[in-house]
């Protein structure tokens, strides 16, 4: 009995991860530096090193890599972007480029990589972990586009700094009594487009998870709502439903109503994180390290129902999720 | 059957809610407009009118009760501070207050009341309740220290704003190799500097839920950090701790490092709602007047494992909510 | 002599102003609500009364003219845009929209006219003038392009706006490794891209008062940046060049470096007005009114050589105003 | 006559300032990293070497002296705090710390220093340029209490960020129709203090430099107001003046009225600086080298009439300030 105890005890010592490597990959979001931070102080606390990756795969395949200690991520928690920087990488796409990168991190003893990013580079991660490299994903982007979490780091921000440019513009579009069509970000998703159309009070919202927009029925309630004396309209649109400039000029012509358009653009990715993308961020990079060091891999951070949990990437990959109704609902409402 | 379905018709019809009044109670919170705003749109979208109800239950009991349309809350999502203003009030919490109440809420026909406040506000709720004033609570605290809920409205503004100001005290702070503390709110609760230490970096929090603090502990700490190069250090202290003041002076004495107590005080009470307090706030004002249609009463609407739910009050009132503890230990390792 | 000095009060006080009118007009600025707001506490600090205009000029036309009492302008001083909203006029224009202009200030016993806007404004308020109806412009722009001041209301709050959007810009582009063209304001001046050019430590500044920019040398700028080790390149674009779209592809097809444009759009006219916005408006505005007290008229208010001034609007309008070549100077040295 | 133009040259270079040091001195500002980036930036561009002292004339003392580059200091022009850290120095007022100061910027070729500080550094400056060492003062303080200058670097941030507080206090003491007595820096001098009276509309400005206020007025005055129907009473308070905890419990004792008092403290001293302290800085960093290269020594550099000037070191101690009345005034009638 102690003798087989003895052996597991070995293997487990073994098998323990002793070197963490860390990256972020796709783009970049705010917050990062605080999942970073929290890689790193962990895992320097339980007695393992932890190699920074510069610009995501692209770098580990160029072997930008270099040690960092507790004090190299002191001060970086509240600052935007990523200290490690990131990049988009073809080469990770193709069975080579995975070898490649596999080989890297044992040529640098990397036995377990952390990920931050989102559905893109977890594809690499998965791979990386069928070749024998640990791998962890945290959901890092600002379109909250990840199925398997309620949460991803960045968006949190990202909605706040939109929200708070979309106000400035309202008040020149009530002092004007203009019509204003507001692009936010978020790509195919319309979470963004969502949260800003509550939260800005907007008359309309448009998400590219609902499939056609009637441009007539909203030029009709332009008017209505001229009529009802309110002082501007205010139209949230999603970067995938896009032409906000050309949508301006429609309307425009359509209402007699001077409109303006204005794509809010790479400032929503930037700027100081907000407190929950510090403090999830920050949870999500200890319980990467947590994983690693109870021996998971393949597996990806999410936060549902309240809880930060953890799924096979292979699950949460192939996972779906939906734009909420009832808050899609809500917002008509409102806007009365 | 036919007969019978009518009957049940003619009974809803005779139930329904027809005037729904709404107030602020207690301490005021950013997002309460928001609410208000959601509370007023609502019902009138269900075809039922609105009263507001100015300085809570004092107002109440003084009958500062005004109709509210839907361009009264125009332009107040944005808002600060609470547009119905708010008041703490003693009368409520005797029998015969309790008695005037209801009837004054009878004799202005309102039959639904949504009571935006903390546990004090939910008590004077219960109490309406039970003299026939069907009545809905929302949360609305900077504190987070209502049991039922894992959001309360209020606490992401107030937790940015304290964060942001503790950004700045740490500028400061390195620039002159200093320790500071900062005392947040939170009353006997120890959320704000929690997150807040987690969010600012912070060496050390101080929370009341934590019973006792070694100071001689955290003393040894700071001489040791000071050894290990760090450039400052940063006590996070819950209001419920107290004495920063003094604090201050016996560390400096005892490090002979130089040593600042800053109170960040009201400020963390106003202010432009997030994009969060914003959403949730118009969420929950929303089903405030949904359950009132329903014929719901004696209701507090929370949001719980990532949904917006509704508890009993009498239950609500009985549970007990503790600072999470593992989001503590990382707060811990992370001030590596 | 007691005779004469009797005879000069009587006609000190017929001549006196009785009633001043405020209006903003042309583009809305941030600070213009503390300029009313000190218009109007001023006037009615000295028994003089307050009519707010709608919409400038246009709303003029229209007779939209409402009282004004101290409470009114309550709770303004913190809001961006106008509160008495704003319009271009081109009736205004006309010889015959000014003599209506005039009679209805004389109908509505409006002695004296507080003019906020541009040089546009100041020469309506020049006819006025003319047609006897005494008139003070402030000067409010956040283009800074008023050749008489130093100063006008909005242009602080603007740059400063700008600036933060630039530094969160700056952090993606930094993390992606990314040249950015930042499009800001400020119509034929380059004001607001010189000043947020050296306070975001922009690469190189493209202002419209520099006729011509020569894009190869920009070209070979970024591409020698790039060898020097720099992680983005910024490039503020002034509205008066354009065209920010079409030059970062041409830009990123000459260099190979990602380029991304953003143009800012109307987010900058918005927002709380910034310290020096509030303060300088309040000032200004109520030297508009002793200015009307002292029995002037047709004069703009300024800020020139550290102190707040007024001119002839004839005067005022017929003057230069140059970019400060030594600023452009120092913001190409300290891009290094 | 070429021999002499010869000679002279000679002289020249011979004298020709080959090494600036820079540091930082007394409370720091935000700004600072401007005027240091641009002190760093302009020397390399006109090939002067740059070396930065740590932590202000201690740190010259303890010859904590680096080389600087101009990358490092990119990324540095937006944050709060100072690069090169500061502290207060006792032994630079003795005869023998002065010397010693001298000798060692001669043993690491220092043949230039610009100090940032107040008026304190500016005498350890003038010790310097005494024996031989040349100096530039930079004004950077929070206080603006420096008399030959209209712009201090740092006033513009502080000033805003305490005024973006007190509107928060605002919210709150409107929702609740409370007193706020809020505590504002300046020493003795109480320019924040009229700023922030001035942008947040206060009932009350009190200054140190209006040598007593009459309590009992104010508490008049309190009552009155509430009276003609104001749903609050912000008092600006001075550090000079002081002791707002007592002020607001005496008031709310003569009262009635709840009385909450706010110290906003060191978070006024950090922060991301504003436009202004960035682009002013900047403009005196570069203007220091300038002075060093036209072989100038014991100056400093201020801003005023709208103008970059400098002054005899000496000439700028024995200059006096006042607070400017006029804007005083206004700030009364503007609080109707």
């Amino acid at each position: 009995m102690a003798e087989k105890n003895r052996k597991e005890e070995l293997e487990q010592i073994e098998d323990r991860v002793r070197t963490i490597g860390v990256l972020t990959s796709g783009g970049d979001a705010p917050g990062m530096n605080a999942a970073i931070r929290a890689v790193v102080r962990t895992a320097i606390a339980n007695g393992i090193r932890v190699c920074g990756i510069r610009r995501g795969y692209h770098g580990l395949l160029k072997e930008e890599i270099i040690e960092l200690t507790a004090r190299d991520v002191a001060d970086t928690i509240q600052r935007g972007g990523t200290i490690l920087q990131t990049a988009r990488c073809q080469t990770m796409r193709t069975e080579e480029g995975q070898q490649k990168a596999a080989a890297i991190c044992k040529k640098y003893g990397i036995d377990g990589l952390v990920v931050i990013g989102g559905d893109g580079s977890f594809a690499g991660a998965q791979k990386l972990a069928n070749l024998g490299v640990r791998t962890i994903g945290l959901p890092g982007t600002i379109d909250l586009d990840i199925a398997c979490t309620d949460y991803t780091i960045g968006f949190d921000t990202a909605v706040n700094t939109a929200m708070e440019a979309i106000d400035k513009v309202r008040d020149t579009s009530t002092s004007h009594e203009r019509c204003s069509i507001i692009e936010v970000m978020g790509r195919g998703a319309g979470y963004l487009a969502l949260w800003c159309g509550i939260a800005n009070g907007a008359e309309k919202i448009l998400l590219p998870e609902e499939h056609d927009y009637d441009e007539q029925s909203m030029i009709d309630d332009i008017m209505e709502c001229k009529k009802r004396g309110k002082k501007n309209y205010i139209i949230i649109n999603a970067e995938g439903v896009g032409d906000s400039i050309n949508m301006a000029k429609r309307i425009e012509e359509a209402t007699g109503i001077e409109t303006r358009a204005t794509i809010l653009g790479h400032m929503q990715r930037g700027g100081s994180p907000t407190c929950k993308d510090r403090v999830y961020a920050s949870v999500m990079g200890a319980k990467a390290v947590e994983l690693l060091m109870e021996g998971k891999s393949n597996r990806v951070v999410g936060y549902r129902h309240g809880e930060f949990i953890d799924f096979d990437i292979n699950e949460a990959l192939s996972m779906k999720k939906e734009i909420p109704a009832h808050q899609y609902e809500i917002s008509k409402t409102l806007a009365l």
